[in-house]
């Protein structure tokens, strides 16, 4: 399975072609809209995410609700097109030099971008920087976890910080965590962390500041044996890591205790293995994957949000032409987008997820690659 | 650019081939026992890192001390391979049931790697996942730091803190602090840090404990450019992600200032855009990288590198075959391999770095690509 | 540069997302919909083309008339979804089972589609295996050529034969003759043999019988060195053959003199090389590909194409449900489109030399990548 | 699965590595020694091959004569070595510019080669675009020809015409035809043809001229679905095109009936369906391959060798110092290698089909990809 996106902030709109997905996935669209509805919520978002409400039209790949095998196409129009279908169009007389973007913002892609492309109007290389590319990520994400269910694997997850306060709830499984977390407007399971941080974001908003946090994603019932030992590039903790790295804002990655287990001794921080009805681990500081292969338990990883760097009270930088030392432009009112990237998360998660249990079990239909599955989890209950 | 490689811990020997390389560059092999060699190093290495003194016999794609745009074979023997050329052999004549390895080891490939392939002796699993297959990326890394040299690129790798110790230093640019680290037996900077941590290694190994740590690794004149915001797996930061995460021991990985970004307002985090002979950043917290892309600044990471799940002390774990708690193996008995995997972390960046040049600056013969370069920085001088 | 593409033959429309190509290219979409047309033209289409009058939409990628670096995505709305939006719905309350396709047509993906992705309704097969499909990829491909049109590589396509009657002009590099081929409804330049060919066109029609034929490809002013002979995978004429038998109805590929070389000796096929002002072969049987690269003469390829397997006289088939023997349905009537397969080879070939030029001579935007072009060029001339 | 090469015809030796292949496969070492025998034989080979008689050593990834999903390597040292080792040698000191290479073969990689690669040595190109690349490919086939026997699946070459002389044997279902085929020096069914062609080779051979031919592969028993209608990369006969059309001297590629399609109409052509024990064809002409999957009939295509293009009888070129006119160089003395060139079309042909099983089946363990295989197969007969 592969896809490509495409689609500027404030285009047409955004679009994702997904390709080598399994024929007969049954595919609600109405889920596919919560998530996106979710990627646009927390408590801290600005206006811009109310005028949007994204919903994607199925424009291929899905026929009377199921998939056929073909390539499937998902496209999310921007509400607000009308008010920049002179600025953002693909002719070239509506181009007013006068309009351009000149101040690059630090923390953004702007700066690097405009040389590398060789661009004059940063606004060529933001508004295809921008998060709200992750619409898209969140929809192929969201076609993932339908497949995903048919294996019972679910994908959740909670702001284990924002800024200075913290949620230092131990999460177990059991869906009534995630009922809890998925109802706060921070994902936080502890209502006072939660408030905390609400009054944490409000003050940042007065002080036109933002804030960054920490995400931590769980993802159930993963099959031992997904990703491989065999060669680095296949192992499913690189293939998270890389496209979890690959989110906007985010500036680290943990698996399981990640960088703890950099100042635990040997004998405090691997996890022992016992059989009870099967094979277990006492402890899941590996987050699930152990040689770069799933290991049967819960994988859990953990992602560094930095803050939003487009601040109202903005940054200094220089402008491009004239080098003039100037102030950051202000394009978005966002104090924090924690929750948000949460749900990004679980999306990207699907993905790599999804696409290891294509790999390993093959199959062109559902039918078929739910025979392998069972059949694998036979043999495996059997070791 | 791309490579495969092959070879068990106890084979014959090591292998890879590298595809994709510029013709014309010259090789220096002893540079890349060099690097071979510091891989086998460190202050808490056991016994086998002795046996072994690597160093590569080039089977092909260098001819006459230059490459020639054929793909590069290169080959590590096995010193100990008599020891084990019947353990080991490719032919079922000398298959041994009884020799079969049946406790898996917590923290490693073994639990994972004999399910998902059916296997009954975990040997075949643990030869392919051991750090010794470090050895041929380490390999590959040498020959593309000989690549990046030609364009003013250097890479190095410091310990940051091993167990409980820190190295606080904070490196800036200049030969003289890397020289320090590298005649470091743990490259460490701070001498005070250096004997504390020795003394930490020398307890661990009287307990059976093992160690681990963090490196930080700093690429120096990387241009701007590198890498791209417009699709999610170009992005450089993902790709250093995830090569470096699917090295063995690691379980954490940060740009820059990481996990600290998540608890600094933005106000304080993003780096400030300045003109002076051209752009720069007053502060370096992004690491190198915004937006996917390398702004030319020092690109900067932190990798936490676990303990060596091999202990003395073993762990529990269960008999394959009869389920009974046993004790895990004990193969190995390196305390920590922490500046080691720093120097391998080193090579692997250099890699991903390499590749990125050849992506961007195109070109057959290290000839074209140099000039396509200088074009580029030509032009980069002038914005 | 990598596409994807998407679009069911009477789903909603069809859509391609293009990823890595150069900013800056000024894109004229004019000349991407007179591709598209000369798609739906010759002599010997039914009713079905004069529906249609295909147009792009760009939806992403491009603004004020050039590239920008991010994904390029073009939409090509179906004229006659109307009268199929309930029959090839997404959702599924319009299911009507009744409707299905059970018939599947000999020479179509039907039969093996329908067992491989475990369909009951062959409309589920057809829809994407639809020669629509090559919409998209005329497209990419009227994109690429305007990418090549910067290092003035041009693209052409004749008749070489249809049915039984061959056009055997022997094509020199020359603007007037392709003037010409342009103009003739069956892309011929010998006014005798296109007279021959209607009459054959319209006896099959009569008959209800379909056509195929020999399509020829040339491609001007490529420069020595696309390609590579060092690994399989990089050769120029392997890529150029995947894609071109990958087109629908393609089941015969040459490069140069193709089957002629293997009954003609060695002595009289291959091309001796000179030097004047430059290097040159006296003649071109390799079709100007040697060791999988491009060697500076034109390049030429030859394809088959079959008869297209929808007959108005209806072949023979099996009823999927009931095994029972039918007539194969006849969903279309043109009786020949060999010159709009023509057509599709232009731009197929348009996208994988575009692609080969991206990887040779790198670059992120037009002036970077035409800089290196030159920089070569004089490389080149002073060999 | 996936594979590098690599190794220079007058090198140490060749090498490749396997990555991706199924665990638990038995390989029998001897069986591919005698592919890699068959490759050296046939009518009209010069001396160079009895020279070589070579034989695989395995470096990595069996063990116990069964491979354990690491990545197989597999080494062919070349037996001259000692002659060229000086002339070969990977250090600077043994280079003599004298012994440089100035003359470029037509036919061959070597004037584009040196070009792209600026290089001033054309023994720098030659040697990797040797024929002897082709002594890995047919290895690597050999191994995935293992894969393949646990599912039935065999692949068959003949010569269907050597220079002007046609086999015109109809090749049906049946050992006995292959293992008369098998026998021949010429891979002839009909010793008339045989016999006549060997007259040929003798008189070419006097003149000092060689010969290419035709080579028909079939492939039996290859299961309904592999390959994809969905996307045009994923088409099967447009990967074989392309792995076949990447051999050295291949300059056409034929499905099926391939180029007689062109100028057949539709009504005789399409290969009519009919159900007796399952579905049918009751003709073959497609080739076993319908919208890019195979339909269940056997696979057959056809391919072009053009004739060696080493002459005794030289061929004129320039010298590439002095742009005189010269004689090419005859490195090579073989009249015809048609028959070795089916050898190695049939393992090139048996890593596609293997890797196409592997992405449809899934499996890390042979006894995963069976029991997948055998519940495809009961589906398909159900059908």
């Amino acid at each position: 399975m592969r896809f490509l996106s495409s689609g500027e902030s404030h285009g047409k709109g955004l679009n994702c072609i997904i390709e080598g997905f399994p024929a007969n996935v049954e595919i609600n669209v109405e889920e596919i809209n919560e998530e996106l509805s979710r990627r646009q919520k927390g408590y801290g978002r600005g206006k811009r995410m109310n005028i949007e409400s994204d919903a994607i039209e199925v424009m291929a790949g899905i026929r009377f609700g199921k998939t056929i095998g073909s390539p499937i196409s998902l496209y999310v129009r921007n509400k607000d097109w009308e008010n920049w279908k002179l600025r953002m169009s693909s002719e070239n007389i509506y181009h007013d030099p006068e309009l351009s973007v000149k101040a690059p913002r630090p923390g953004h892609a702007d700066l690097p971008g405009v040389i590398k492309y060789n661009q004059d109007d940063i606004r060529n290389i933001l508004e295809r920087a921008s998060a709200r590319e992750t619409t898209t990520r969140t929809a192929v994400g969201a076609v993932a976890k339908q497949l995903l269910k048919v294996f019972g694997i679910e994908i959740y997850s909670r702001v284990a910080s924002l800024g200075s306060v913290e949620d230092v709830t131990v999460i177990e499984k059991g869906e009534s965590y995630w009922t809890k977390i998925r109802e706060s407007e921070l994902s936080m399971y502890d209502p006072e962390a939660e408030k905390k941080t609400k009054a944490l974001i409000d003050k940042s908003k007065e002080e036109g500041d933002t804030l960054g946090g920490i995400v931590e994603v769980s993802i159930y019932n993963v099959p031992v044996g997904l990703g491989s030992h065999v060669h680095y590039d296949r192992k499913l903790d690189a293939k998270l890591a890389m496209d979890i790295m690959s989110l906007q804002a985010v500036k680290g990655f943990e698996m399981g205790a990640g960088f703890k287990t950099a100042t635990t001794p040997g004998s405090k921080i691997h996890d022992e293995i016992v059989y009870t009805d099967g094979y277990h681990h006492k402890t899941n500081n590996a987050g699930g994957i152990e040689g770069g292969m799933s290991n049967g338990e819960t994988i859990q990883f953990k992602a560094a949000v930095k803050p939003i760097p487009t601040l109202m009270k903005p940054l200094q930088t220089v402008d491009i032409d004239s080098k003039e030392r100037i102030d950051a432009c202000k394009e978005r009112s966002d104090v924090c987008a924690v929750p948000a990237a949460g749900v990004v998360m679980e999306n990207i998660a699907a993905f790599v997820i999804a696409n290891a249990m294509i790999e390993k079990f093959g199959g062109d239909s559902i039918e078929e690659m739910k025979a392998n599955y069972d059949n694998y989890m036979k043999y495996v209950e059997e070791r």
